[in-house]
């Protein structure tokens, strides 16, 4: 009897007022939005929230809808397709469901399958985007936006779902727009994957799989506390994936309790350098020997290297440097990269960058992901922590530290979904679905009261357009979702900051053990604690 | 709602043949011991196998019985100790355990706390060894036995548990002999544990935490693999603690079907060479290009390194010079280690040396265990193999090659044992208090059927003497117990040898998720693969 078996009979559960057909729309004022925006998304920025409601909706005949991945996996991400699915055939048991084949190619390139339901009955509950896989492909280019258009028209699409994070979301909007100004009927709805956490907002608590991808790494990180507590001889420096954002860090945090965790947005605020950082651990590092405690756990997101001042100053200038640089760059060995750059940095950057260990800079130098962002998963900043207090302890010579160095990343993007995520995904599928039927276009779905009993879930769809800023990406300016930091003045954060001075002396960990699916509903049903 | 709370109500289960406490022993013959054996065992070699069975057994008065735990976690240990306490309060309420905190260590130092039920009560079922701490310290010098002999004495104890993996249990027999020629009453009774599976033979079939720690890894490798078939862009390497043996790796292979697995064992029977090892993996990578997967899973037992035939002479070599010269080598600089240890190898290691990345040279060099081993879960084969494939792929530039380095150990020490572990563990306890009662030494436990249903399991004793071998350890003859390797003549070998041929182009993954505590028998008591 395999988990794999068993769980692809869970039925998720939503309310009704979710899964009933007959759901109808009610729209709110407009949302403002700014005047650039406005001026790019001139069919879809006048928009309002809208709110699925009992009651008699539109009649809608039979649906065709394509359905994509976009960027990393996510748990969940095949319950919104059989979300999707199911609410498509409530609706019309003609309607038909097809899935693009590898991401943002599959509709580039025409390459799809038809969902049916022997398909999808064989991923319900269960993790990853196998079942149609995805990539990293942007849609940017004039000529791709064509060929999108004549693919959704070739399938005679009336909507596309497009499951992304932030950057694939912002590509939903671009696309709604521009098959409105083709005079094209396909609408074009986002679905807030993401296990980074970073794609939220007052309407959207927290993105698909992120409550999962949290769980996993607390799994894990409590096991490694309990080791600790035994063996009592060991530091763990625990990496944690999550992008730039220091969600998944606090999440973990205060889901385990552990001695030390770095928040990107903190040390940002705090113009605090990777100096003081190395120097705050080491001091516990000697505060904890003095108590005979020569163990501890440390988190450390991901993208802390982005926030730490001077390493922020650093990385810009680098990008400035690849992208204007590009084709050059790559032709260089290793050797010549860095005194390439060396010969272009500003005086202080350089600085940081000669601080440095060897293989640090080498990591910095990688290719950027199609994003033009620095690949932050690649750089190994729990060793560059490793190192540098290593170097801080040296003369401390009583001090006993013996740091072993984790990352946890891809172990959470493509597990099982937790009964939440489930939950959440199936009933994403059916907001979609109604998103559709009422005939929006340019709208990302949400799910109110997340935090609150499934009993109070309530379907939204926001205009994507509301969550549109001016950025600065290669060098251009562009209107994209802003990526959601950690709010250094939200609930969350004060809890982790009102607790984590005794963790740094006392050892609280927290021991959360395997997500559990079957038994007490307390247990198996909880929701992130950040959205508490 | 936490898991750690719901799960100290666990009870586990054990049928009442073990569970009895008016149990009774049977000895069957003599189990033959060697010469060399017999004469360094004088009072324990001659000792028969024992069983016990329902009836009546010697009458107990109250007993005095002290536990440890020695070497690294396992998860049951918590349990083993809950069963010694249940059992000897069974026996007589008046029955006293004594736990010797961090491991032999606490014997040495006659460091221990009473056991309580207020105190067991809040580690039932849990993982790690915190309660009472663990250490790798031996018991070798006549000091430390007289040591251990005056600490038993003022403690009165009837008994001493030693739970531990091979060395600990001979340890146990060393203690037990020790006792017995000074006359003193404490018996010894040593548990099988050890997550690396390497302590076993006809009545052991596996020692207790192996079971947990193979399901978190493959909890692991199966989310990565769900990655792998979902992003389609990585080779995740992922190399796996277990110390010397495969077996590990082996049942985790069994119970994920990854892509490629190296076996110790195999690689050692064929000589296969580190070249061979790279040039396989390259092979599987091309074929599986070919057919556009640029992903895969490959499992790499931590104690390749030490089957792979060139460096396991290297190994050996570095290991006489590094205990000749310890003194002399701790003042050196990185350097002149590298420098001196060449100047002692011989010509064909030395050439097996310089062909290894700077890196791993270092490693090599680290300091050994207090076993005198190399601790081979500090050598990064994960890296080392993917720094030679992308070498062996250099030329090969149509071939898409992106490397991810895993090394899962730590995660899988103190997790939350399993039912399958908790049961067993509890069992093992009534096991050891049924030998003290019945007046035994030099004993460790066992459990018969493991691989049925617990309705069929059975206590049993087996003279830790019948397991010793003649072995060099730093340069001298001892006895020791000997590490079982995988047989690969056994079934468990077999079964993966008839599917691997599949998995190296097929994506036959398995996705195990997580453990699972509540719900279907089926699913939540499974016994390892390897033992079915």
């Amino acid at each position: 009897m395999s988990l794999q078996a068993l769980r692809k009979e869970y039925i998720p559960n939503i309310p009704c007022e979710i899964s009933d057909i007959n759901i109808t729309v009610q729209e709110s004022s407009l949302v403002k939005v700014d005047k650039k925006i406005e001026n790019i998304f001139e069919k879809t920025s006048k928009s309002p929230l809208l709110s699925f409601i009992s009651g008699k909706g539109k009649k809608a005949n039979f649906l065709k809808v394509g359905v994509l991945f976009s960027g990393g996996p996510a748990p969940g991400g095949h319950n919104v397709i059989a979300g999707v699915f199911d609410s498509l055939k409530k609706i019309d048991n003609r309607s038909q469901l097809y899935g693009f084949l590898n991401g943002p190619d599959g509709i580039l390139k025409n390459k799809y399958i038809v969902i049916t339901k022997e398909l999808i009955d064989n991923y319900r509950n269960c993790g990853g985007f196998d079942l149609i896989g995805s990539s990293r492909t942007k849609i940017e280019t004039e000529e791709q936006f064509k060929q999108a258009l004549n693919n959704v028209k070739s399938l005679d699409l009336d909507g596309l779902i497009i499951i992304g994070g932030d950057d694939s979301n912002t590509n939903a909007l671009y696309l709604a727009e521009f098959f409105l100004k083709e005079n094209f009927k396909t609408k074009v709805v986002g679905v807030p994957k993401t296990i980074d956490g970073d794609l939220k907002n007052e309407y959207i608590l927290i993105s698909f799989g992120f409550d999962t991808a949290c769980k996993v790494y607390s799994e894990m990180i409590g096991n490694l506390a309990r080791d600790a507590m035994s063996s009592k001889k060991y530091y763990h420096f625990i990496k944690l994936m999550g992008r730039s954002a220091s969600h998944i860090a606090l999440e973990c945090a205060l889901k385990t309790q552990p001695n030390f965790v770095l928040i990107g947005e903190e040390i940002f605020k705090g113009k605090k350098g990777l100096d003081q950082i190395v120097k705050d651990i080491a001091e516990m590092v000697i505060k904890r020997a003095k108590q005979n405690k020569n163990y501890g756990i440390i988190l450390i997101p991901e993208g802390i290297i982005e926030f730490i001042y001077e390493i922020k100053m650093l990385i810009g200038e680098l990008n400035k440097i690849l992208s204007s640089y590009e084709k050059k760059f790559k032709s260089f060995e290793d050797k010549e990269k860095i005194d390439f750059v060396l010969s272009k940095l500003s005086n202080s950057s350089k600085k940081s960058f000669l601080y440095l260990p060897k293989d640090i800079q080498k990591q910095l130098l990688l290719k950027r992901d199609p994003h033009g962002n620095v690949q932050v998963s690649q750089i190994e900043t729990e060793k560059l922590l490793i190192d540098k207090v290593k170097e801080e302890l040296k003369n401390k010579k009583d001090i006993k530290f013996n740091p072993i160095a984790h990352f946890f990343g891809y172990e959470g993007r493509a597990s099982f979904p937790s009964n939440f995520d489930a939950n959440y995904c199936y009933a994403l599928g059916f907001v979609a679905s109604s998103i559709l039927k009422e005939g929006y276009t340019g709208y990302i779905c949400a799910i109110s009261n997340l935090n609150k009993s499934v009993n109070e879930w309530r379907g939204k769809a926001i205009p994507l357009a509301s969550m549109m800023n001016m950025e600065i990406r290669k060098g251009k300016e562009k209107a994209v979702i802003k990526k959601a930091l950690v709010d250094l003045k939200g609930k969350p954060f004060e809890m982790f900051v009102s607790l984590r001075d005794k963790w740094i002396i006392e050892d609280n960990y927290k021991y959360p053990g395997p997500i559990q699916f079957f038994g007490d509903k307390k247990l198996t049903d909880s929701c992130p604690i950040i959205i508490k």
